[in-house]
């Protein structure tokens, strides 16, 4: 189901070149105030435009349906929707049959039995992650903790000016990279979180892993913590002026699933953009043979530069459906 | 809330010192064979006794409440209990003050204002993973998928013998290790899970993160995919027999949240374990001031060493519920 | 939440006077045949113009902003809006401290603390119906079993012709009726439904309070079963042609919350439309005195006229959600 | 799934003449007080021995295996078990072929394929009521709100002297009576509740349709309201004391789906006793033949004498829910 929360809902719908693609928020505290300004900042930073993203111009107007009246939300369901535009669809036909590595093509037209729309990717685009920005920049206002989520490593480089060069060599050569992006979640109340199943780890990693493209994600001193001992590992307690807080964040922020008044730091990892403008072999699935793919068009060089602000918004969701829960 | 799953769904209950810990099955497929001696085979390697773990003798009887007539699944809900033994409480008040550095005293107490079950670290003692592996001896008969986890690195140490020097150095010192597990599930079909928020790593991430001491998560080539370049990330698809399948697993098995027909590959880190005997700093919350904390009896030296058992369970209970969702 | 089901999610959003009412549908199966066309017949008996309902005319065509490619869901969340046209929200505000009787004006201002949309009800106005009905049509495709409801009572007249005198005398008076809805469903496979918290009449209750205006619901002899002896009301089973039914409807075709091959059949309750042209008393909540209300514009005079085809959507919601998670 | 509620869930689980039954509840509020001793009086009024219902002695002692230390709720889940004594499955497997009209004999042997466990009705016990009874217990301590449920009609008597009669007369002819059961919940806040799918109604609706031989539920003037007019049945408003209440009960407390701050009024019918004395035709499933059936032992001439303490644990059962879902 497409669908995360308990108290607080997000539901996306849409592909990539149907009329429009869209979230319903369900539990949204009435009185928040909100207009479509609210939304800029965040699209901005999702939006292509810098080196190593696709140069294709998106508007991206948010265009709210329901839930908001004279500027706050109301507490019934929000809606948001994004209307596509320029769809031109083309011959996806020609590449039905040759799913592209790395991309859904084949698990999608399997599951759905060929029923599934491959044009753009379908519901799998990365175009979905709009709406999820947008349902993200609501959950921030909901919970108001402080989210800062920044690239650290691309392709390897933790050296800003090295990650320019080195996407700008893999441009050049039709491949594509890979990065890290650390988010880091500050002014979180010490107690939220469940035991087990509900754990903050849990629904952190559920809703980071709805993200396309992500293989790890890790807490605190993450998998360094396999190679560390107890007593450096262990972050005691202090009390810092009247706030009982952790030392350091080695757990991450979280004990037995639950804040402990630190900072909540995660990390995830992306995959380098599966479309690349290499040749690449494939099998045909009418057919049976090997063949050579060449996907047409202009693709992101590396995806991860957009992909803070998309980890924010699902951390935000995470963390205001928490709130929600919350008994003070 | 403690509990997981759409079509399958699993409920864990109990404290380290109450009368029982448990696990309420809700989805069972009716017709299933179940006996007592069933669980033996998980139950036994997740028991103490080996090198690092502790010495303490377990039972761990299961006992069936309801869901089972006659050797079989009845397809209402299938109650297990672990009576829990010998349990002397003794002197836990004393520690009441003195949260354990890792653990979740602390949190626990603000969460539940005092109210938590301080004994034996309570609802978050690692006993309760006694029931999670229970749930898991069933998933794993209801989908009949091959599941392998196997521990890949202790305190850093790749090499088995070396592995068993670093779990008795540390030992010795009164310290802990971490590890890090592997875990591998073949023959699940094509075409389980969902985009977006029920993708099949979401819901795996879920229920790891679930298992107390994870503080990370990677599929195929996890974060090395971050470092990698699209051309040697992306997998091939190929004709094996007569089957679709990636040619390797570089994405873990999984396209757009969707099975592919590959080896589900994933990798889970374990921090080094929290009670350690050395001597830790940590806060007095009644006082405000820091003190010395001594944590007695004996403790897993690397509770990882027990958790591949653990991680099958989760990964189980996880496909249980995607074949329990599977339109065919 | 306003969403409903476990594999067929229904969630509802808009407000009366807001840009769109809408639904999401998750769990479409992917394949089904689906156009614009399919949604006349049944948008068109929810539809003002028969005596007794009001004369506005509303276009309300579906516009489908998701989940269909090539006259066929895909299989990802069916998205369908409503424009809301016409709105001219006029003088709300008078009517604002004035909460009309019977209606959730009152409710909902201290329920969202005043931020609720008052204009025509907001997200309470009865036209949420049409985006159930829209659902009611998809899910009757789902699960292809034969629904048929309709209205067997109007201001206590079981005769068609004097319902109509009844309604004509009514609107007179600027007074209000209600009526009593029958539903019968047949072609429904034994075994649908489950113990306890998802029986049957759990699930259908849950769906037919969730339409304005229900005060009651009753299964087979409904009320009058408990006023029946058990050698009356039991209903012995039979076989009829190859298969096992029961030889009568007493139970409306449910034994221990599963459907038993029999017709399902049970009745549903609606008040008399609550906005009437007569004055009433109510409380003006700023000053806390008595006044006379006259609600402005036409009203159903019953709405309980347009009922039947509500009462079917939202029973094959629930059922089209039944047989999704049935395993024949 | 035999689970019930958001943030305070009640799962049930047990058979009939399987080890026991209980239920888990999660989401109490930690520091409830909770001893044995609070469960007496509602499970001494669900207990047989008055006249109409079986003399058959249950010692039903609630234990207490999670969820609650030093006499207190401690927030984590909550489990409560009642084990089945003297229970001798006898020669049930004479009646395996003769499903008894009434009971899920026919319909579990349907859904779980022969795999149900028989003996005693299986999980479609009304045993399973005593766990429902214990969670009622618990959630009635958490919302503190008054709740009073009396049957008010027996056999279609209202005087009680006469349902004496007419239950004596009904158990002499080896037949049996149903009832009706009126509830009414006082001191509710106004707000609970949610419009559309989480309608009071509709959740209170889901819940009592859970007790098996519930046949229908109305709201304030229920199926009456059908036969009223607009201006007889809307509730105005009045201010009482301070406080805003509806004037009457009409509507039973709700307004669109939402808690009006008056009283919480339904009624409940429930059927005759499905095991009756008396000769039954029905069939034989391996034969396709008519048979005879006489149902032996002793049983409930009129269970739904014991239903008003079952109907007010589910109302709590609900009420806690949405009291726990509440943002004052």
């Amino acid at each position: 189901m497409d669908s995360l929360g308990r108290n607080f809902r997000v539901s996306v719908f849409g592909e990539s070149h149907g009329p429009a693609v869209g979230v319903v928020l369900d539990g949204v505290r009435a009185g928040l105030p909100l207009t479509a300004e609210d939304f800029k900042t965040d699209l901005l930073r999702r939006k292509s435009g810098a080196t190593g993203t696709t140069p294709r111009i998106e508007r991206d107007l948010p265009e709210i349906l329901s839930g908001v009246f004279d500027g706050r939300a109301t507490g019934t369901p929000l809606t948001i929707i994004f209307r596509n535009e320029n769809t031109r669809s083309g011959d996806y036909a020609a590449l039905q049959d040759l799913p592209r590595p790395g991309h859904a093509d084949y698990t999608a037209r399997v599951k759905w039995k060929n029923f599934n729309d491959p044009r753009g990717g379908g519901h799998f685009s990365g175009r979905l992650t709009l709406p999820i920005v947008a349902a993200g920049v609501v959950a921030k206002k909901m919970c108001a903790y402080s989210f800062t989520a920044r690239l650290i490593e691309v392709g390897g480089c933790k050296d800003p000016d090295r990650q320019v060069e080195a996407v700008a060599a893999a441009a050049r050569e039709g491949d594509s990279l890979g990065g890290i992006v650390e988010c880091r979640i500050d002014d979180v109340p010490t107690g939220l979180g469940e035991p087990f199943f509900d754990s903050v780890e849990s629904l952190l990693a559920h809703a980071i892993f709805a993200i396309p493209g992500v293989r790890g994600i890790e807490f605190g001193d993450g998998f360094q913590a396999a190679r560390m001992k107890g007593s450096e590992h262990n972050d005691p307690f202090a009390c810092i002026g009247e706030t009982v807080k952790p030392a350091k964040d080695g757990a991450g922020g979280i004990n037995g699933g639950i804040t402990n008044g630190g900072t909540l730091v995660f990390r995830v990892a992306f995959k380098p953009t599966s479309s690349i403008a290499k040749e690449q072999r494939t099998l045909n699935l009418s057919t049976g043979a090997q063949e050579t793919l060449r996907i047409p068009g202009r693709h992101d060089t590396c995806f991860a530069l957009r992909a803070p602000v998309i980890v924010e918004a699902m951390a935000a969701i995470v963390l205001a459906d928490l709130q929600a829960r919350f008994v003070p």
